[in-house]
């Protein structure tokens, strides 16, 4: 037999399922007074005084992630990431996580260990107790499922179907810079298969990377909210692109919605990235995804209370159903938009 | 391009995520005044009064399933059941589920709403919401991720911990059929790759069969405890074995226990079984899990109230720790359990 020349690789099989878990849980302490059992019984237990959201999300290997540039700390990360920014959604805050993940005997114990304390980071940062999950074999690649727990007063939640024709429409941060980041990496990636002596450049492209790499779910836009004392219609998380998170505001709230293509935030390196990969910038922000800012919609009577506020932008507003969801253009033209960005993506144009 | 003769392959790139989400769950009706919002927003919304449970379970093709000869009917009804089974573990009520799941695209659409009819029935039979979930693509093969919430009353919290020097240790139903079950299935999947015209009578196996394949969840232990006044003190599900199980309630609460082989409830098909595949049945017991049956400890006095019923078998009792965990055998041996059995299966005799 070869020997193994990295003596940093532990076999998972040494440890065992009940070891595994010990041993990867064990650095998580319990901030919160809302849990009272964390991992070690059947299930945890929780006490929780207001309404409970919870919400799920599955991460595979080869599908949602390429771990030849995604690495596992950041993966951990943004596993967690993903999940708190659905309870942020509901204007509620992240309390607890379950964490489940499957993986095959090609990672050794050091591996799930970088992934863990990506999750811990995430914990930490975030306020959340780790208090349950399920580690297990799997006959290919990685798989991450995670449940997240918030807590919210009965008043604050805040569905996505509670836009009202007149309503703002409001986003936070900037958009597009995931999708771009994305296209970094794989460009880099055949560029490392061709050669892989070459050292690129990427700190042009560091936040557009990190957008990728490292999302941040916006806690701090529902903070935000409360201290400005504005209460959100409706409110959702940008997963898939602005055009689709519109749409299902639309649907479920049955109204209509007027956006303004100059209005939608766009990072400079956003910008100049479309520039060099020869994208639209409108459309990256439409239909990239993966960005993780806060949609939602607000009375008009809130605009003074947010205008100006570097956080937050007004990129459109909502109008009755019967008038349909809409882009409005630069050169002031109208298009219907669709849940892939606008009517004219689809018809090949 | 050959053509597709079996008509009823819908394929799912046709319905998209959300229309897949939408048409799977369409038939999930609310039980529970504590679900507020279930399927369709960022995050369900469960309003629970009293102390939540949570627990959550991941099954892989190829690791905990065999799709070869478990119907997708049962590995739903399975999922649910193996995530029930542990709120039912801490003496709660399961009142809600999240079910996420991966499949490759050879997987039609038709599959998946076989997969769901299982849920739907674990659901129904088990009063328990379908309150969200995920639903995506694998590179291969399918996973199934479920999350089970339950409520229970403070001060009925059953933990692992709680057993004490000469509580009684009880288990529900008996031992050893999903194991047996297994063998049973594994080998006509052998015999079956062999001559596939060969047509088994699997009449005498039925019982032991269907431990493995639709196992169920004891929730009525759970309400018998209550009617009989019984609070246990201890409680753990058995999907591992009894022996590892005890183990873990050894440990737990800081006890020994003295486990009598001759009160392990054995299924007369289990036994008939065993003598057929030359398998020790204790064995089995001690180390085939799967079982999902309640074992937990109680005060002696409670003995009176337990003594005799038909669903409860009394089979040892706990001792101080520095006693250690024992099998008393038939012939009055004492052998130290482990978590593969006894320590015997572990030296190779």
């Amino acid at each position: 037999m070869i020997e193994d020349k990295d003596t940093q690789r532990t076999s998972l099989e040494k440890l065992g399922e009940f070891g595994l878990i010990d041993h990867l849980t064990q650095n998580f302490p319990i901030s919160h007074t809302s849990t009272i059992k964390g991992v070690g019984d059947d299930a945890a237990v929780l006490s929780i005084d207001n309404s409970t959201v919870i919400t799920t999300d599955l991460l595979i290997e080869g599908v949602h992630f390429d771990l030849s540039y995604m690495p596992l700390k950041h993966l951990g990360y943004k596993a967690v990431m993903v999940n708190l920014s659905d309870v942020y959604a509901m204007n509620a805050i992240a309390k607890q996580i379950t964490v489940s993940i499957a993986v095959s005997n090609r990672f050794p114990l050091e591996a799930l260990e970088e992934l863990y304390e990506g999750i811990a980071m995430a914990c930490k940062l975030y306020t959340v107790d780790l208090v349950g999950g399920d580690t297990t074999s799997s006959k290919t690649g990685m798989l991450i499922s995670v449940t997240a727990i918030g807590e919210v007063k009965d008043k604050e939640i805040t569905y996505r179907s509670g836009a009202k024709p007149n309503d703002l429409l409001v986003v936070s941060g900037d958009l597009g810079g995931a999708y771009m980041g994305l296209q970094v990496l794989e460009r880099e990636k055949e560029v490392f298969k061709v050669n892989p002596e070459s050292q690129p450049d990427l700190e042009p492209y560091s936040y557009i990377m990190e957008r990728q790499l490292k999302p941040e779910a916006r806690k701090d836009i529902v903070e935000l909210l409360k201290n400005l004392n504005v209460s959100p219609t409706a409110m959702i998380d940008i997963s898939d692109g602005l055009s689709s998170e519109i749409l299902h505001l639309c649907k479920n709230g049955n109204v209509g919605c007027n956006l303004y293509e100059d209005k939608i935030p766009l990072d400079p390196t956003v910008i100049s990235a479309c520039e060099e990969f020869n994208i639209d910038s409108t459309m990256v922000a439409l239909s990239g995804g993966e960005d993780y800012e806060l949609l939602f919609t607000v009375p008009q009577t809130d605009f003074k209370k947010i205008r100006g506020n570097p956080n937050l932008s007004i990129i459109g507003h909502m109008t009755d159903a019967a008038e349909g969801a809409y882009l409005i253009t630069r050169g002031n033209t109208k298009i219907p938009l669709t849940a892939q960005g606008w009517n004219s993506f689809e018809t090949g144009s």
